[in-house]
């Protein structure tokens, strides 16, 4: 099977300000599909980005000891800017693995052809010290630039991930980008969701990296199991010899009632 | 990885009149992550029920033609009508193979323990030879009782799954039924996705036994590979210090655009 457990797995706690980190806990689920993930979206706090260090220390305290005393055995702080501030008290509190976010510029740096690496944040994260450190440490003689994308995680944590307001955000904050980038780094978890506008605008040529997958990847190291690579489930296109809207309304209801699986492709063109 | 495929895979297709088949597809999606599948809903022609046999049988010939012409390598009917109407006459005239659907009465009746077997079938395939013939033939020593379930395939057409006018045509079908059974059999592929609603009705000592599992097994054997097995993705339980509300709407949004995958569970209680 899918994983090498030959023994009891404990639950995996993951927390986020909200339902960005929820792309994190997607990869883990795909990676590791018989462990059981808690979730925990701190509704009450969102956002996280505006508020003093230290508060966000404290409340991530008081998330992850919530997700132990649950029954987590691992804790996985899905959020860069809870991470920053929370990470070395949280792994000094408490006796389980802690998993942090770090958007993942070392790998984008490693892969860049042109040398051009772009970093999509959140406008708190953008002007933080830590993007400028991390840049400066794994930047080598790539040139990475930093986009402030306000208004963004506001969208996705209402679920609106596609349309004409995102798309006016993402071409307004990215109005000046270097058209010669060929990695951008997805520097906030909400970005996941956004990733086939971002796919969109960017083009084939260019190469969106995500934390998610990696962290999948450590919290299995930590646990000592064997993550599941490759696809989750195969293509699935759809064509219909009738009314083709009538047909997306129905599987736009299935896809809300969970029915179907993720990627599901209706054709655009009729019979 | 997930199959045993050291060599390129055809497409595969599959058609029904509607979006009914879309249960056995995902069947399939589940055990062949890496075959890319076609799927071909026959909406100008929806319901076949109520057709003759004949026109059925012509019409199934065009889609499995027109599936193989767009490069599928084996076609699945994935609906009983039409695999009762059109199976021998694709078989004899195409040159891949073709997998039909059968109300899985032969399973159910060697798991009863009860010895009370339900099939829940659309109007017209309740009073078909073809079930009557299935449970003369693989019946036993079981008591096989067929319910016709009007109205429900509609309603999963258009994309109801749930709710009070699914729970009615329900309760309504089943009022007489045998409250000793332990095996009820989906005898149409539309009423897998009414699997919460029907397994809420028959309660947990009910097994609900569908196709499309069997279906999936077949299709992977025909094409030599290894189906995956276990499951796709772990448990994910989601809880908010939060607005509840809120959240659960985002959830919806984000499921209806296909960026979760299903089964992820909302808490009801608060922090």
């Amino acid at each position: 099977m899918a994983t090498s457990a030959a023994r009891p797995v404990p639950a995996i706690g993951i927390f986020d300000s909200g339902v960005g980190g929820l792309s994190v806990a997607l990869e883990i689920q795909r990676a590791l599909p018989e462990v059981p993930l808690r979730y925990l979206a701190d509704g009450a706090w969102f956002p996280y980005g505006p508020r003093p260090v230290a508060e966000i220390e404290e409340r991530s305290l008081v998330l992850a000891r919530r997700l132990v005393a649950e029954g987590c055995g691992l804790v996985v702080v899905a959020c860069n800017t809870a991470t920053s501030a929370a990470l070395p008290r949280l792994r000094t509190e408490l006796a389980i693995p802690i998993v942090g976010m770090e958007p993942p510029l070392k790998p984008a740096v490693a892969r860049s052809r042109t040398r051009r690496v772009l970093v999509l944040a959140t406008p708190g994260t953008a002007k933080g010290e830590r993007l400028a450190r991390l840049a400066a440490e794994h930047g080598g003689d790539a040139q990475v630039t930093v986009v402030a994308m306000p208004g963004l995680a506001d969208l996705v944590e209402s679920g609106e991930i596609r349309g004409a307001r995102v798309e006016a955000l993402v071409d307004a904050a990215l109005a000046g980008a270097d058209p010669e980038v060929d990695q951008v780094v997805l520097g906030c978890t909400h970005y996941a969701f956004l990733r086939p506008v971002l796919a969109d605008r960017f083009g084939a040529g260019v190469e969106l990296v995500e934390a998610g997958a990696p962290v999948a990847r450590r919290v299995a190291s930590l646990l000592g199991l064997v993550p599941l690579a490759g696809p989750l489930h195969g293509p699935l296109r759809v064509a219909t010899t009738g009314d083709r809207d009538r047909l997306a309304r129905t599987l736009a209801r299935l896809a809300e009632e969970g029915a179907l699986l993720p990627g599901l492709e209706l054709e655009s063109d009729g019979p």
